[in-house]
Order: structure tokens, then sequence, then C-alpha cells
């Protein structure tokens, strides 16, 4: 069956990092990159703001004229212009004197402060303040957001919203990204058909192909899926053609009984099998090849084990091609029930982690259970030599939601 | 400036509540379904398994043959056949037989047990076993995953990839689901430029078309963003044209001086402004309009106001039209600095919440400064009544990361 003894967990993992390699770059416009991940470091282009602006709907004064305000002796100010966002003032200010000014507008020559609109009384064409001011009041200085050279993202980076927004201030509406990775999928099996409800003796309806275009696109990469019988000349070429064409491959079942293991049969013939095998609970027939330096993850054919496979062995290995290095973030929680975990294997088992209680409720199913990934939010995790959990003791729970970038 | 007294958070949230509708549902692919919001009740069309099937390679055997199977007693049974995955055995199986079967692979008739290959010693024709097995031990009997009839998901539920699985072996190629939102966004302001680093006088990068095309993506909704100059006809008949082509309509900026509130004013004589000033920090200016039954949400020019609005007013009616009912969960963590918020207002600070320490730190800045929502992973919200917070007491945490469905 097996190569040999099983790999461990991180054993199998050490093997499968050596061969993971980083997509291409390429530039797109930055309006597109929501999501996507950063392939340069980010030197910001100009000052932000590129000058000194109001940062309140107010008026500019000199901080000097106002030294003497107060409740009881307000001082007047002329209101000389008005400057709305995007205008200039050309009059350049003197003592006495006041601009009306917009949010975000370019302090006039001459003035050093702002006094908020509420904080002013208007009659006619002047303005009375009752309490002094400080330098600088109220104005967003130049450079203060972002200063020119400053460095502000580094490779890696997925980009969200406010990335973008930062990064177009910084003075750049394109940007160098890692290319999402074409990954290939390869169903095989006889028995699998499209959902229906008019089944064939035999048949069952091939979920996987569903699972894995969405935990692929979780994955910020793309899919190509396929699905393939399980026989040897039609697969063999149909791995070196997805070899060929996409960053990695994937496969799912093919492990027919009386023709061996079909699929790591035909990864061995082509290239190399370093991990056939894995001491993982569910999903030990886990396999991964390398054909032409790609990478070729075998998984079971069980929804459950499928899941399990990607989360542990495929996922983290999609996001470091694009030199995304996820740290996992494990809880710890106490079980509400025993967890039959072996002490030979990496357990990985489905549960409802309660927020409220901090307590942990493994899913009891049997192992083919699809229905019991919707019934859970998260694995809890027992690795090696960890065995059996009593109910009240405390476990490390990862949460399906932290899988997600 | 503002129509009356500022109104609270949670009065603006029930007046905008109020007007939300369901988007329209559509019925499509179930393989573009990730991602989605299911629009129906989905009831199982058709049993999982659909028959009893062997839930692991092995040997389909008749559990009373082996009662007297011991280490020192062996059971001999005659291997008459053997079915792969997707095959049918014809044979009907009689005391003293066995059938090789592979996992997921119909029970052949007679068999009511499956025996693992691990414990069955081969010699040609024959297998021997040393154990006696429990009536459907590692069968998986038809329907125990799913059961015709049986609900499985409800109108509201977002779409994920193992959705899509369960889906699918229940019987469904094709799902109802809402139609994505389409939002049509109207950034006003003469000061706004594309990136460039050659801004002319007075002039700034239009940041917020990138933040707002980025928040409502991941808000599962489409955006159709428009850059018009503070112009009254013109911007009267984006409005328009915006309110008649899209679901809901954002609006930035247009607080611009000696024009009054252009947007506000707009808004007011096609519709109704129901919603003008709230008590929340960033954020004030916000407004909320209605023009034939569609929201208008009217945000501030400023990236950092523009960010909390939309947290706090816009994001939540996105997903309700799509009938996503996100509760939002709240951490406790303690402060490590003094949080300056006001009792009369919902504050709403950007921090870092430290998982490790369980304490929250305020980011210090200016409140111009858009790098500082790169500088943080989370709000400290402080509603009406708080006010300030001292350094080592508790307050409440929104992770970003929270946010996104």
């Amino acid at each position: 069956m097996y190569h040999s003894n099983l790999l461990s967990v991180n054993e199998a993992l050490e093997i499968i990092n050596k061969t993971i390699k980083p997509t291409q770059k390429e530039v797109i416009d930055l309006y597109n990159g929501n999501s996507r991940v950063l392939a340069e470091e980010l030197q910001v282009k100009l000052d932000v703001p590129p000058f000194d602006r109001s940062a309140m709907d107010g008026y500019a004064v000199i901080a000097s004229d106002l030294l003497t305000a107060s409740d009881s002796r307000h001082v007047s100010l002329k209101v000389v212009d008005e400057i709305g966002a995007g205008d200039v003032s050309e009059h350049v200010m003197k003592n006495g004197e006041a601009i009306r000014i917009a949010t975000g507008a370019k302090m006039p020559v001459g003035a050093d402060a702002i006094v908020m609109e509420e904080n002013v009384d208007l009659d006619g064409e002047k303005i009375f303040i009752k309490s002094p001011v400080e330098v600088n009041n109220d104005v967003a200085l130049k450079g203060e957001d972002l200063k020119t050279g400053e460095i502000i993202l580094s490779v890696g980076q997925v980009l969200g919203p406010h990335h973008l927004s930062v990064i177009a201030s910084a003075g750049y509406s394109k940007i160098t990204v890692f290319k999402k990775p074409r990954i290939g999928v390869i169903i095989t099996g006889n028995e699998l058909t499209d959902p229906t409800t008019e089944l064939e003796p035999g048949m069952i309806i091939n979920s996987n192909k569903y699972a894995l275009k969405g935990v692929i696109e979780d994955s910020l990469a793309v899919s190509f899926v396929k699905h393939c019988k399980d026989y040897a000349v039609e697969l063999r070429s149909e791995v070196e053609a997805a070899v060929e064409a996409y960053d990695a491959v994937i496969t799912t079942g093919g492990t027919a009984i009386s023709k061996g293991d079909l699929i790591v049969d035909i990864v061995e013939s082509l290239g190399e099998v370093p991990v056939h095998g894995v001491a993982i609970k569910p999903g030990k027939p886990f396999g991964f090849g390398i054909i032409d330096g790609k990478p070729v993850f075998m998984l079971s054919g069980y929804p459950v084990a499928v899941a399990v496979q990607y989360d542990i062995f495929v996922r983290g290995s999609i996001l470091k091609m694009q030199n995304i290095n996820q740290i996992r973030e494990y809880r710890n929680a106490v079980t509400e029930s025993d967890i039959r975990s072996s002490t030979d294997k990496y357990n990985v088992i489905r549960a409802n982690f309660k927020g409220i209680s901090g307590s942990v409720e493994p899913v009891k199913t049997k192992a083919g259970i699809n229905k019991s990934i919707l019934m859970s939010n998260s694995y809890i995790i027992a690795e090696e030599g960890v065995g059996k959990i009593k109910k009240g003791d405390e476990c490390r729970v990862l949460m399906y939601s932290s899988l997600k970038v």
C-alpha cells in the first residue's frame, strides 16, 4: 500500500514546503487590487497631505491675533476671502484678517491655525472668536500622513480596501502583485456523477468538485476542475496536461481496488512521490508528488478527508505560492466530551467552539458524514503523542474562519 | 448646518433599517455559488449514501460467519468477487463467502459487515480473519448522511465551499440566491484627482474610490464608482441616474463651503433626508436619504470618516439587502492608554488588539491620518454615555476581521 512507514504531518509538510515556489509577478490596475498579494515594496511617492491644509470647516487665522480672546473679550477678525476644497487663495493674510476655509483646502499664505466654524460668531464680514488657539490648531501638516520615501507596505501583504486607499494616496495607480496560482484539479472516480435525483446504481454525486473550487477560491487562487474516470491511459494524459498547464495539481480519489493506487503510480511514473501515507486522521492516504518541479497533491475521495487534507497540506502551499505566510492561531478550550484521538496520529476532529463558555464540543458522527462540516465551526487538533483527551481537559482548537485569508 | 439636534447612532440605524429591502432572487449554477447568499430553503432530494456502502477498502462479509474468530482460531472465507467504486456485484453472498470491496462501493446483497483490508490475511482465493465484527461494521448506511426531505440550509445562509459540496450531494445543480446588490458610488470633490506624483496646487488624490470599491466587494456586492465635481446640476443628474440604475447609492464629500451641503440639498430635493448629522466621532456629518424608496448614504470626504461611516451605517445595510443578519461580536479588553472619548458621542477609535495579552492599544494619530487604518486591527467602541476610558479600564473591541462576511 504505502511506500514505507507513515510520515508524520511535519515530515510531509517539510517535503512539500521545499517544493513550493512563488508564482510570477504581474502589474495590475490598483483599482482591481482588492484581495491581491503585493509583490513589491511600496515607497511613498509624494507627501500626504501635499501641503498644509485645514482639517476642519472653519476659518484660517493668525494664532497670535487671538492671544487675548476670552469669553468676556471676543476678538473680531475681518473675513477677506473664502477657499473651497480644491481652490487656492491668492490672498496673503495679514493680522486682523481671517479666511473662510473648507476641510481639506490649502492653508492660505500667512495663516497658521484654523478656528472651527462652531467656535465662531459670524456677523456680516466679521467673525468673533472667544478663545485663543495654538499654532497649527486643526491644520493637517504637509507629509504628516505619508512622507515621500517612507516604506508603507512590503512583499506578501494581502491587500484590503484600506491598503488600496493608502497606496493611491502614496501616488500609485498600478501595482505589482503575484499572479493568482492556477490550480488544476483532477477528480477521479468511475462512480461520480453530476448532481441529480436519478442516480444510476452504484453511482454517487461528485461533491468534491464544488468544495475544491470554493476552497481554492478562498485561497485566492483559480481552479480548473475536471472529472476523469479511473482509466490509466486517460488519467495519465490528464495529469501530464495539468502539470504542463497549471502551477499545481490536485487529484482526488483514484485508489480503485484491484487497480492499486492508480494516481500514485501515474505520478510516480512521470516524476517522484516523496509522500504517500501520513499519520493523520482522517486523511491517511494523502500523497504528494513532484513532476517537472510542480507539486501534485493527491487527496482521498471522501469529502471529509479531502477537506482535512486540503486544510493541512494544500491551503498553506497555495498561499505560500503567493508569498503569504499564514500563521495559524490556535485557541485553547475545554472539551465537553471525551475525544478518542490516537497517540500515533495527528488527529483532526470537527468541533463546535462556543465563544461564550470558551468550551468546545467535538461533533459526534461517523467518518463519512459530510454534513458534519456544516455542523461544526472548528477543528480540534490533537497532534502525535497527545492521545485520548478526556472531558474537561484542555485541547487546541483551530477555527475554520481563521483559515480564510 | 444639520437639520436639528444630532441623532444617536441607534436612531439613525433604526431609520436606515426600515428602508432596506432585500434584492431580487436569481437562479445560478451551484458551481458559481461560493460566497453567494441562499434565497431558498434547501430540502434533501435523495438519500446520501443512496445505498448501503462500504466505508473502507476491505471485504464484505456476513458477520455471523465470524462469531468464533479469534487469534488462535482464524475463520477462513472464500473470495468470490470484487467490487470497485461505481461497480455493482450481481453475486448474492452466501455463508462462507467474502467479496473484496472498495471504499464507497455498494454492499453486495447478503453481506452485512465490512472487514478492513488491514485485518485480513490473504492467501490465493481465501482470506483469514481473526476477530468477529458487528453487523454494519464499517458500513455507511443508506441515508445516514442526508435523508430525503431533511432541511439542510435556510434563507440567508452565506455559502462556503463545504455548503456547496453538501448541496450537490443533496441533489441540486442549481440554487436560488439573492442578487448581488448593485451599489452606485458618487465621489464628489473638485479637489480630487487620480493617483499621480504631479499634483496640481490644491488637488489631492481620490483614495476613497479604491477603498469603497473594496469594502463593497467585501460586503458581497458590486460597485459602480464615478467621480463628479461639485456642480449642482451635474451632480443632481448623477444622483438621479444612480438611484434609477442601482439598488443603493453612496456619496462622499460634497460639503463644499459657500455652497452649503450640496449633496444633502440635492437628495432632499429629489426625495427625503431623514438623517443628517449623527452623534458619532468620527463621521458626524453622515446623512441618509431616500429617493424613490432607494437608500442614499451620504458619507464624508475624509477617508477615516468614510471608513467608519461605512462600517457603522452602510455595511450592515448592504448585507441586509442580501438577507444576511450579521451579528457583531465584541471582545472585552483592557486599554493600554487613556481614551478621550466624548460622553455625548458614539466614539469609534482605531486600535490594536493584542491577542496574547488580551489588551488593546488605541492608535495615537490626528483625525486625518489615513495610514492609521493600516496601523490598526480593530475599533474600540465607546458608546454614548461611556465617556473617557482610563488606562487599565475595560473597553469593547470590534475586530476588523469580524466585519468581513
